[in-house]
């Protein structure tokens, strides 16, 4: 099987100009079929500042409600989105700007209200590859925002990890995929304050001392539960660093095996 | 050749949920390949007051500054785009939101400053429709908002008939194209205050007369020439009306011939 590289980006790069320019064309330049997941960074925030939308929240978690959606929807899949192709196609890769709802790609169901109604979030429950191994074939480049939809009419925000997860589980009926997760920090570190404290593996063998040892914590558990839950579901390769870690072999970073 | 329609939806359909919803139903109903193109509506208006970016003018004409160009981009490739792509999935109908700089379909150049500096304004010099067609092939149905690019990194804000009507010619080397403009009359008129007077056949002898009796003038003069220039350029049926002219025999519409 050919190999396919999903490779997700966050905030970090896409609310810095000058980063989001220099990664889009490295990864212009990366041979073989590939597939990019953007964040949505802090841009979302600042319009809703501006149109005095405020942030909802419930039990210390963000609600997304019919405003906050729509201004994901304008901010993910429009400015942030188009402003990624716009800038692939001018390094001569040739991408398509993609919400779950295109081609039917990302089938969701909007979260069930157990304690906290989420409101529009929607927990992922089928990847559709069928159009995209299409324009794969085509040597098109997809690029996802992180919006799905629940076939019923319904756009719905889903986190960029998970879609980045689910992408890969769902293209490795066709592909071996790698599936790298990019960030700010070198890899998952064994000292949060060093940046060459990087844990080169993590497995499930280890993966349970790191997080009783609180060395993994917060926002990087589901992330890496993303990851273990991508390696348990066949993809062939999941990393977490800087995007150096897809163009120079001497970069560190930490990667997920079984 | 394989027939495939390409069809304009306006602000008038696009402001109208009700409406904008049954277009949509009957759309997705329609057999053979299709493309849909939309225009933009009221919402970026409304959304740029709610920012306080005032609309630029000079010498009564619109300018797309910066500010405007991201407005723009946020509600027509974000919000009307996915909310139309969205619908039409509900339908059953397997569409792609397109900006042009997605699959580099539509290239175009930022307007030259003659007398007035239109901004971020594009004139089409080019349409792409080798990935197109690898969709419409695949089942799969562009919806185009009215944005294209200029290969090097900038989007730039063109006519959403502009938009329709090149893509019409750049498609007639594939295929055999009906371009419909769906507006909120029934065709172009003899008395602009009776949408029974309708002119059932325009043609180049008829148009200038028409022009000289000022029965066609302002908004309809630009709509007619993009009509002609499609017509001239090998598309096969050129029609404006109510978007009953695509599902209703008795419907009343116009045609442009040559």
């Amino acid at each position: 099987m050919q190999t396919l590289k999903i490779i997700k980006i966050g905030g970090n790069i896409i609310d810095n100009d000058a980063a989001l320019h220099a990664f889009l064309k490295d990864f212009a330049s990366l041979q073989g079929p590939k597939v990019l997941v953007h964040g949505g960074g802090k841009l979302a925030t600042k319009l809703a500042q501006q149109m005095n939308v405020e942030v909802k929240m419930t039990e210390g978690r963000r609600i997304t409600d019919q405003d906050t959606l729509d201004i994901i929807t304008m901010v993910y899949a429009g400015k942030i989105n188009k402003d990624v192709v716009v800038k692939l196609q001018a390094n001569g890769c040739n991408a398509i700007g993609f919400s779950g709802a295109d081609g039917n790609s990302i089938v969701s169901v909007k979260r069930p209200v157990k304690t906290i109604d989420y409101g529009f979030v929607g927990d992922v429950v089928h990847v559709n590859t069928e159009t995209l191994n299409v324009l794969l074939n085509a040597n098109v480049t997809p690029v996802f925002c992180a919006i799905t939809h629940d076939e019923n009419g319904q756009l719905l925000n889903t986190n960029a990890d998970t879609i980045a997860s689910e992408l890969a589980i769902g293209f490795s009926k066709t592909f071996e995929v790698e599936l790298y997760y990019c960030f700010e920090k070198n890899g998952v570190l064994q000292d949060v304050n060093d940046d060459n404290s990087v844990i080169s593996q993590i497995n499930t063998k280890n993966y349970q001392d790191l997080i009783e040892k609180k060395i993994i914590s917060d926002g990087m558990l589901p992330k890496l539960n993303n990851c273990f839950h991508a390696i348990q579901k066949n993809v062939k390769k999941v990393c977490i660093g800087k995007p150096e870690m897809l163009f120079d072999t001497n970069a560190n970073f930490t990667t997920i095996t079984l």
